[in-house]
């Protein structure tokens, strides 16, 4: 288990009490819209802050008049009961760049709780920005379910929001761990390999595909150590340790630059971020992070 | 880890080759699809069976002329190599029954490495098949990369197979396991509580909030025990332990028809089918079947 990794992990923890209880009951949701309810103050998908540098909110009426709403949960916070709310933006993100700045300093200046809470929230108003089509049909869908679901206005087809998960592997032989650099990463910047679930396999199938089809290196005995929400879109980062028999590398160069093992010295130097480091760790926020300081830590 | 489970988990241990490098790849794609191919014979999503009991093949010639082919993967099996093709069916199936006779049948009869196969190769073209209009812009799509993803013919959107993380529970309190019966099951028939991991949530969050929504129990030290693709349509079940520090049930009665805690006695009675025991077990090829053998075992 992951009780060696050093704080929640980001994007956990959101405070918020979902209420699913609530979602399918019209009149309750009806019945929280008014005055008091709160709205996440969104620009596109990007949060606004406030100037204590937390999550700015405002009030329903700060919503667009025709946008859709989607009900967060309940804030019970100060020991009251209040609803929260985001708006459905225009556009969504279907290929967020990881590389945003923006993002990258939110991560780094919100408190986790706040992180959290926009974390989820991005992901479903992102999901509903972009499936305002029915896949089943093609006509057009409306929110229903206070947010969790869409309903096709044609041939009532139900549409739930969508989490892809995603194996994340640690890959061990010989006291070293097998690191790869994606394509167009910068020089230097090393990360644990990661692919999508198919459909049809298990996490541990998942992660034997996708470390051989990478590397071509042959797994056993996977274990999962611990999950994170990515939101960006949405993905449950699902990560996992390894091991090898082998470490003769042959390389997917359709997915990866460049992939090499490395010293328990030289991941611990790149996680202290020293000018020695052969390797730039992945930042705090990621679970390849995470994964990084467990393995040190074991 | 779930060393105690008896077999491979059913829908697991897929036998082919998914060589996923040839499904960017138009020329070797076009081709393998020749007279040497095998196509998966199916009826609607339903398997054809050989005389044998095995999973029936014909070739490419079999599908209508004008269906759009998934590639399955390199059947390595006789030290051959050939490619393995499904056809997506006219409709897909939002809302597979799990009672279906036929299916459960299958399950049954089956090798596990043709369930499994069968298992992938139904979420797949059962995707695709519920996936024609672009969710996007409503406009229509069309199969690309062998299957592994469809594109708008409009707005150019990717659109990627789907796979649903969900977490399925057993929770302990002095050394009895809480089960509940679904709204509308079979009297006495009981298993494990489970939900859809929700955008922004780990799977321990995901877990814990599941087991509080149903039953009101708040639970701890969750860990992963196994995973299972489930294929009606497309889920990835986790399977996890949690730990109790009460008994009392609040009854989510929109969720369950019934909670209860059961001892070991109990439960090795219900999968042993025994005539005294309290509750129907849920079957082998499930996974909280498998949760319930590992519960024992330990
Ligand atoms: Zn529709
Ligand atoms: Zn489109």
């Amino acid at each position: 288990m992951a009780d060696a990794v050093a704080a929640p992990i980001a994007f956990s923890g959101n405070p918020l009490d979902r209420a699913d209880n609530l979602r399918a009951d019209p009149d309750a949701l009806a019945g929280m819209m008014n005055w008091k309810a709160r709205l996440l103050l969104l620009d596109g998908l990007m949060p606004s802050m406030d100037d204590g540098g937390r999550l700015a909110w405002g009030t329903l009426a700060d919503a667009p008049e025709d946008a859709e709403l989607v009900f967060l949960g309940l804030d019970r916070a100060d020991g009251g009961e209040k609803a929260c709310f985001a708006a459905v933006p225009p556009q969504g993100d279907a290929r967020p760049r990881m590389a945003n700045p923006q993002l990258w300093s939110l991560m780094t200046s919100l408190a986790p709780d706040q992180l959290a809470l926009y974390g989820g929230a991005r992901s479903l108003v992102d999901w509903h920005a972009r499936h305002r089509f029915c896949a089943q049909c093609g006509g057009s869908t409306k929110v229903a379910k206070g947010g969790w679901q869409r309903t096709c206005t044609k041939c009532g087809t139900e549409h739930f929001p969508r989490t892809d998960p995603v194996t994340i592997m640690l890959v061990e032989y010989d006291g070293k761990l097998l690191l790869g650099r994606g394509l167009g990463w910068p020089e230097g910047r090393y990360s644990a390999l990661a692919g999508f679930v198919e459909p049809g396999e298990t996490i541990e199938e998942g992660v034997a595909r996708e470390v051989l089809e990478e590397t071509g290196v042959v797994v056993r005995d996977v274990s999962y150590i611990l999950s994170q929400p990515w939101p960006f879109p949405s993905q449950l980062m699902l990560g996992c340790m390894a091991y090898a028999d082998d470490d003769a590398i042959t390389l997917d160069e359709t997915e990866l630059a460049e992939a090499g093992w490395f010293t328990r010295d030289e991941v611990q130097a790149a996680l202290e971020g020293r000018d020695d480091a052969p390797i730039v760790a992945p930042p705090p926020h990621t679970i390849a992070h995470q994964l990084f300081r467990w393995w040190i830590a074991q």
